[in-house]
C-alpha cells in the first residue's frame, strides 16, 4: 500500500506525465521477458520494487541470519507450511504490530464486522502484490474475515516487515516475501502465490502492475477465471489504462488510485505531517525561522507549506500553472523562481513530479548547509547524477543523510539521495493507510458481486458514493457525528438522502 | 457582478440543487409575460434583482432629491443624454471611486494595455445587465478600450451606485440604472439598453438572466445577429441550460460562473475574509475564544472556518456529506449535529445551500446573545419566517442587525435579516471582482472572435487554458513569478510549455 | 477607557519613553495655568483630549442642533437638571447601546450581583473622566450599583456617545460632556463635576491625568477627603509618578494600566482583530496574497502580524531589540530593514511607539497604491508632516482616507492621517473594554475599603491576585472550567488554592 | 545542557515549585556526605544525573565492549592520557557529529572569531559538569579558543555520547564521562576534573549543581581561586539560592536558567516542535482530527496546543490560573476540567509542573488506545505509580512506548514511562542548545573578567543586555537584518541606541 506515494506523479504538478511514462513503460514491459541484464532491466520495470524503504519499527535484527529463507524449512504452530518468511519464530511481534495497527484501522475492522454474516467474498479466491505491513495484515485479515482465500507477495523487494509477515504465516496466510529479496526472489515468491496445485484466483489486487503482468505473461488462461482487478498505484493504473487502450485486457480493472478520499489524504493531510517527521528523524533541524523553497504546489506542495509555515519556516514556492501559482498567492506564499532564492534558502523541497526540478547549477549556488530533499516522485526532481563528480565528496553521515561536499568546503545535506523523502525517512501513519486499505476491500467486494455486465473490460473508477461510505467508515474514529437531510432537504435539494451527495465535477 | 454569491447554491452543500431549482423556475419564466401581479412575479423570477444590497462607498446622500430619474432631463458635459442616472452632477465622485477600484484590477488595465493595437473587440456591440458598481464601470471601460460599444442596465434595483452611473454616462456611456428603481423601472432600463434606434447588440452580458428573458420575449428576432452570451450567475446559468435542454438556445452561452479563478476565489479566499469583515461591522464582537458552529464545509465553509480558527474562535462543524465531514476533521473541527452545540455556541453560520438548516427549535435553544447569520444562500437557510410570530419582539438596533426578543427576555442578534451576511454587510474585495470581471471579458472576446462553428447553440465552460490566463494576469499584483518548463521538462510531462498544465478533473 | 491605546508607548517598542515625555509634560504641565495660546496649549497639555474619535455607533445626526449644551435647559423625565448633555431627547437610543455592552460586560454584571448585599462604595463619592461611551456607562452604574454616587466628564472632546451621555443623564447620574466640546468647554465640564455646592468627592477615576491635574490645581483641599485615585492611562500614570517623584502626590494612587490582564488582552488579542477591522472598514481591501511591513514587534506588532499571516498576508517585520526580532524570526517572519522592502510591500503598518519610523524618504520610495497606517502612538511615527509640502496632492477619498498624490501620478493611501488606525477606524470590542472597566471597579474598591495604612502616598500596581479575580471574573463567558488544585498539589506547588499562581516576574 | 528541561518546573505551572522542593533539596544535599545507601541517595540528590537519556544519534555500538572505561589504559593519537572515555577510537564519528553541530551554533563559532585577538578567557580554568554532547563539544572548544583550560564531567550518567566525548579527548580535551556510569563512577569522574596536581580550577560551569556541590564537600579551599559559578538548571539554580540564603555561597554565582532567550526559546519554540516530534517517533499516529487535552497552559504548554492545533488535532486546554486560563480561550483553546474530556480525547499531554495531575481515576476512565505523555516536570504529572498494580498488564511494544492493559482489554498508551517526552522521545534543535551555550559562554566571561567588587557572593541574572546580545549573534542565522535607532529617535525614546531595550518587566 505504501507505493501509493507513486501517484505524486499525478497530483505533484502534472497530471499528464502519466501518459509519456506509459510509452516508455510499454517498452520496458515487452522487454522483462527478456533475461538479459536483469538487475538493471527489473529496475525499469518495476521501479517500486526496488525502491528503497525504511521501517521504524522493525526490531528484530534479520540480519542475524543470512540463510536465504528459500532455503529453510518453516512450518507454523499448525505444522502448516506452505509460506516462506524470513523467520516464523518472529511472529509474536508482528503479531503485535497487527494489534496496534488494528487501533487505527476501524474502518477495516467495521467492515469485518457488518460482513460476520453475510460474508460478501464467501468463495473469493484472491491472489495479491503489496508491500507486507502491519496494514495489509490488517487488510488482508478482513478479506478473510468476509470470506476470502488469500495468497500474498511483496511489491517491494525492500518493504516487507519480516515480523508482520511472520505473523500471517502463523495464522495460517500463505505469504511468499521478505525483506531484501533478490530480483530472483521477487518473481519467485510472485509464482508462488499464482502457481499452486488445486488453487486458482478469481480476484487480483495489485500495487504496481507487477503480479497482473507476470500473470498475463505466464499464465494468460487464469484470467478466465478472474472475476476482476484492483490497482491501487499510479504505475500500476497506468498499465492497466495501456492494456485497455492495446485491447489487451482481458477483465473488469478498478482504478482505486484516483477516489478522493485517497488522493485527499494521501497528499494533503499525510504530507502535512510526514515532511515535518521525515525532516525531524533526519536532521533534528528546527523549523522557527528557517527559510524553504516548495517547488510545486499541487497537494502535496500545499502539504508541506502548511506545515512548515505552522511551524514558523518561512516559505517561498515556485510554480508552473498560474492557478495554483494564484493559491500560493493567496495562502501567504512568496511565489518566485528557483534562482531567486536558491542562495538563501536553509531547504529546498520539491513536490512537482517533474524532472531535473533542482538541477547541480542550483545545487553550486546553495549556501553552505542547505538542506534538499524531495518529496515529489522518484528521485528525478532532484539531479542527484550531477552531483556524482570527482570534485565532490560524498559523506554518509546518517542513515539516509548525505553531506555532499564542494571543493571549497561548501557542504549541502541530501536526504535519501534524492528519493521520496516520506518514503524513506518517515512513516506513513496507519490512518491513511486505512483509508487506502478499506477502498481495496470495497472495490474488491464490488467488483466480485456485480452482476454480470455491470463492468466491462475496462478501468473503472471508484463510484463516488463507495467513496463517500470509505469516507463514513472513518468518521467514527474522530467521533463525528453527520447531519442526515430531512426528506424536505432532500427533495429541495435535489439529492438521495443516502448520498451521492455532490456532482462528480466537485472539487472539495 | 455581486450577484457571483448566488452560486453559492452549488458550492455550498451541493451543486445538484441548480437542477431542482431550474423546474422551478422554468414554470415562473414562462409565467413571466403574464401581467398578474408584477411585483411578486418579478421577484420569483428575479430574485437577485430585489436583494438588500449595502454599499460601503456611498458618501452623497441621494435621499435628497426624490424626483425620478425618468422624469428629469440631464446632459453630461459634453452635451449627450442617451443615459438615465440619479444625479450627472456626482459624476466626480463616481470617477474617483473608478480610479480606486482601477488599483486592484490590473488585469483589465493589462487587458487594456495589449490589446491597445488589435482592438479585438472593434465592431462589438454588447449590451450589459450586471451591478452598477465601480469595479463594473472598469470592466465596461476596459470593453470600449478594446473597441466595444456598451449599453448597460442594473440587474438588481438596489445595487447601483448613483455615482458611478453618472462618472459613466459623464465619460459617454449609455447607462441605465439607479438605487432604488420600482420593478417598473427595472424592465424600462433594461428595454432602454436594448431598444435603440440604429443600434442592434451583437453580444450580451448578463448576471441573473434577465436581460436574456427580455430580448427572448420582446425581441426574439434580435439573436439573429448576436454572436453569443455570457452569463455569470448560477441563476443565470441555469436558465441558460434550461434553454438549451429545451432546444431555446438560438446562441452559443458561455458559463463563466464555473470557472475555476472564479469559484475559488469568490468562495474559499472571500469569504475566509468577508466572514470577519460582516461580523465585526455588524457586531463589534470579538472573535476570541468565541464559539461557532459553522453548518456546511463547502468552500464558504472551509473559508469561513479557516477565518475564525485564526482569530481564536472555537469552531464547530456540520457536514451531510462524509468526505466534506471528514475533511473538517483533519482540519481540526468538530463535527456534530447542530441540535449538540446548539445551547452553547456564541455564533451560528449556515452555508450550506440548504433549506431550514436552522429552524424555529434550534432558535428556540440558542442561548442569549447568540448571534444568527448565513453566509449560504439566499435567506432559506435560516428559518426566520418562523421567527415572525406575535410572541416574539423584534427590535432593530443598527442597520441589518435585529434582536429577537423571547418572552423570557431572551435575545438572539440576526444579522441581515437572515440574507446574505456578505452580500449586506462587509464589501467584496474589488480583486475578488476583478477576477470575474477579466473572465467576463475574455469570454467575450473569445465568443466574438471564434471562427464559425467553434461554438454551436449550446452552454459552454471556459476552456481550462483561458482560466490559466485570467490566473496569470492577476499574478504581478502579487509581484509572483511563474516558472517556465524547458523544453526537456514539457516534453517528459507531455505538456505544452504554455498549458493547460492539469488534466480537467483536477481538483486544485 | 478608550484612551488605553495610549499606553503603546510602552509596549510596542519601548517602555522608556514615558521618562522622557515626562520631561516634557512637566512644563506643559506648569505652563497650562497661563492663558495664552489656548488652543495649543490644550493640545499639548492634554494630548489624548482632542485625539480624533471615531464611533461606530452614532445613530442620530448631532449636526442638526448647533446650539451649545450649555446654553441649552434639558431635564429628563424625573425633572432632574444637574446634567449637561446634547440632547436629553436620545436618551433611549443610549439606552439600547448600553444594554448591548452589558451583554458583553459579564465581569461588572457579576459584579453588581455580588455586591448587591455588601455595597462594597457605599459612601463613596467618585469623580470620573474618562470617555462616555456604552461601556462606560455600564461602568458607572455598577459603580451606582455598588454604593457609589458619581459624577462624571469627558477626558476627550470627540469621544463622547451623545445618545449614552443622554441616557445616563436620564437614569439620574450627573454627566457632563458632549461630542465636539471645545477647550472651553471640556474644562468648564470637568470643573462642573467637581465643584458643586454640598458634594465632595472621596475617589477620582481618571483618564489622562486632567481631572487630577484640575483638582490639584482649583481645589487642592479636596485632596484631604480623597482616599485614592485610580488612573488608568499611560499619560496619567506618568503623570502621577511625576507628582509621586516630586513629592506632591498627596494620596495613593493605582495604576491600571499595566495590570496583565490589560497588557496582554488590549494590545495582543484586541490589535489581532482590530488591524483587519481598521484595514477592510476603510479601503475593502482583500488581505490574501499582499506583502506587508509591520514596523515593532512588541506585543501590539505581534498581534498584527499573526492576524494578518493568517489571513495569507506575506509579512516582515522590523525591529531594533535583538530578543523581538529572534521572536519575529521563529513566529516565521523575515526580519528586514524597512529600506529592503519599501519598494515592494502593499502595505505599512507602524507599531513602534517611537518617531519617524516611517519617513518622508520611504513615502517617496512607496510603490503606487501603498496603504499607510499607524497602530503604535498618535501620529508621530508616520512623518505626516513631511507629506504637506506643495507639490504633493491630498485628496480626501472617504472618511479617514487620503490620497497623496505624487507629481508622477503615484498617490500612497495614507489612513487616519497617521493617527491611531484602531481608534479611528475600528471599534474597540466590548470584551477588551470589559476587562479594564473591571480592573479599575476592583481598583477603586481596593482603595476605598483599604484599611489606613496600607497604602501611602505613592503609585502601587495592582497586586497579582486581583488581576487573577478580573480574569476570572470574565472565563464565565466562554464557559470556561478552571481547575482547583488539591490540598496535596497546593502544597507540593507551595501555592495557596486561591492564588495568586506566579511570581511576579512570571512573562505569560 | 539538556537538563534545561527540567526548568519546567518554574515555567510549566508554577513558579513556586522551586522553593518547596529547595526545602526537600537541603535535607538531601545534607545528606550527601553520608556513605549510606548510595544510588537512592544519589538519586534524591541529582535526579537529573539518572534521568533515562535518549539519543537519536548514537552509530556505534558501545554494548559491545563491556570493560569500564575506568580499567583500560587509552591514549590519544598525540599520546595523551589524561581523560577516560569509552573507546577513543571513535573520535572520528563524534568529530563528524561536532562538525554538523558546529553549522547550528553560529552564535559561539561568532565569538570564536570575534575573540580570536583578545582571548577574553586566557587565564581561565575552567571545570564543567553538563551532558557531553556535540554541542557541549562546541561550546567547550569555544572556551578553548577564548583561552580557557578545561576539565570535563558528565551531569547524567546516561547522556554522554561516547563519540562525542572520544573526539574531544582526541583533541585534548581531558573529558571524564561515558554512557552508562555506574554512580560510583559518577562521582570518580567529577573527582578526576577537579582534583589534578598542578592544576586548580577558577571557574564552575556546572548543570544540576553536583560539581558544585563536590568541591563544597571535598575541596572547599578551592573557592578561594574560583572567580564565579555558573549554573544553568532550576534544580542548580535554587541549590544556589540555598546556599546563598545560608549565607554559604562564597563566590558569585550566574543564574543563566532564567534568561529571556533561554526561557522562550527552551519552552515556547523547542516545545512547540518537539512535542509533534515525540508523539511521531513513539507513535506514528496521524494528528488530523485527533482529540487532545493539554493540561497546563504554560510556555510549554502554550507550545504543544500551537503545534497540534496546527497539526488539526482539536484542542483542550486545562489551567489552574485564570490568567493562562484566559489566553488559553483567546487563542482558540476550549478551556475544561480533565474530568469532562477524559472520556473522548486521543491524547492527554501534561505541561504543568504539578503531581498527580493524571490520576489513576482520569486513566481508567480514558477510553482504548488513549496515549499519555508527560511534557512538563519528571514523571510526577503522571500518577504512572498508580499503574503498577498486578490487574493491569504491561507490554513494552516500542522503545519508550508501553501498553498498559485492563483487565477488559482496554490499553492505554504510556510513552517515557511518565518521564519526560522530549527529553526521551525526541531531540532538542541544536538551535536551542545553541542559545543557552552561548549564554553560558558569555555568563563565564562576564564574571571572570569582572572588575572586583561588581559581583558578591551571591546569585546573579544575567543583564538584560547580554541576553539581547546572545539573541543578537543568533539573527545572522536567519538573514535576520536588526533596524538601528538614529540618534533623534534614541533620544526620543530615551534608549542608549545599543540598549537595553526594554524595563526589566517587560513580558515579551
Amino acid at each position: 500500500m505504501l507505493s501509493s506515494k507513486k501517484k505524486y506523479i499525478v497530483n505533484g504538478n502534472s497530471g499528464i506525465k502519466a501518459q509519456i511514462q506509459f510509452a516508455d513503460q510499454k517498452q520496458e514491459f515487452n522487454k522483462r521477458p527478456t533475461k538479459i541484464g536483469r538487475r538493471s532491466l527489473s529496475r525499469s520495470i518495476s521501479q517500486s520494487s526496488t525502491d528503497s524503504y525504511s521501517s521504524a519499527a522493525s526490531y528484530t535484527d534479520s540480519s542475524d541470519d543470512e540463510t536465504s529463507p528459500r532455503d529453510k524449512q518453516q512450518k507454523n504452530s499448525k505444522g502448516n507450511s506452505d509460506f516462506c518468511v524470513k523467520n516464523i519464530k518472529q511472529a509474536e511481534f508482528g503479531r503485535r504490530e497487527i494489534e496496534i495497527a488494528e487501533q487505527e484501522m476501524p474502518a477495516l475492522m467495521a467492515l469485518r464486522k457488518r460482513a460476520q454474516g453475510e460474508k460478501p467474498l464467501a468463495g473469493a479466491k484472491i491472489v495479491g502484490c503489496t508491500h507486507i505491513t502491519a496494514q495489509t495484515a490488517v487488510l488482508m485479515e478482513t478479506l478473510g474475515a468476509l470470506g476470502a482465500q488469500c495468497r500474498w507477495a511483496a511489491c517491494n523487494i525492500y518493504s516487507t516487515l519480516n515480523e508482520v509477515a511472520a505473523a500471517l504465516a502463523e495464522s495460517g496466510f500463505p505469504v511468499f516475501a521478505w525483506k531484501g529479496e533478490s530480483e530472483d526472489d521477487f518473481w519467485w515468491c510472485i509464482d508462488r502465490c499464482v502457481n499452486v496445485e488445486g488453487w486458482q484466483p478469481n480476484m487480483i489486487l495489485d500495487d504496481g502492475g507487477d503480479l497482473t503482468h507476470w500473470i498475463y505473461k505466464k499464465y494468460p488462461n487464469m484470467f478466465k477465471k478472474i472475476k476482476g482487478i484492483v490497482e491501487e498505484s499510479v504505475t500500476g493504473v497506468h498499465r492497466l489504462y495501456q492494456l485497455s487502450k492495446a485491447g489487451k485486457l482481458c477483465v473488469p480493472a478498478m482504478n482505486v488510485n484516483d477516489s478522493v478520499t485517497k488522493q485527499k489524504f494521501d497528499n494533503l493531510y499525510c504530507c502535512r505531517e510526514s515532511i515535518l517527521d521525515g525532516l525531524k528523524r533526519t536532521t533534528d533541524m528546527m523549523f522557527g525561522g528557517k527559510q524553504v523553497v516548495v517547488c510545486g504546489y499541487g497537494e502535496v506542495g500545499k502539504g508541506c507549506c502548511a506545515a512548515l509555515k505552522a511551524m514558523g519556516s518561512i516559505v517561498y514556492v515556485t510554480e508552473i500553472d498560474p492557478i495554483c501559482a494564484l493559491q500560493a498567492c493567496m495562502d501567504g506564499f512568496r511565489l518566485v523562481k528557483l534562482n531567486e532564492v536558491i542562495r538563501q534558502v536553509d531547504i529546498v523541497i520539491t513536490c512537482t513530479g517533474n524532472k531535473n526540478v533542482v538541477t547541480r547549477e542550483h545545487l553550486d549556488r546553495m549556501k553552505n548547509s542547505c538542506i534538499v530533499c524531495n518529496m515529489g516522485h522518484s528521485n528525478t526532481e532532484i539531479d542527484v547524477a550531477s552531483l556524482r563528480t570527482p570534485e565532490l565528496t560524498w559523506e554518509r553521515v546518517r542513515s539516509q543523510v548525505d553531506h555532499v561536499i564542494w571543493p571549497d568546503g561548501k557542504r549541502i545535506i541530501l536526504l535519501a539521495e534524492g528519493r521520496l523523502l516520506n518514503l524513506s525517512c518517515s512513516t506513513v501513519p496507519t490512518f491513511v493507510l486505512s483509508i487506502t486499505a478499506t477502498t481495496q476491500a470495497l472495490a474488491l467486494i464490488e467488483l466480485y458481486n456485480a452482476p454480470e455486465g455491470r463492468y466491462k473490460q475496462d478501468v473503472y473508477l471508484l463510484p463516488k458514493k463507495m467513496d463517500e461510505y470509505v469516507a463514513s467508515l472513518h468518521l467514527p474514529t474522530f467521533d463525528a457525528h453527520l447531519t442526515e437531510l430531512t426528506d424536505e432537504q432532500a427533495k429541495y435539494l435535489g439529492l438521495n438522502k443516502n448520498g451521492p451527495f455532490k456532482p462528480n465535477y466537485y472539487r472539495y
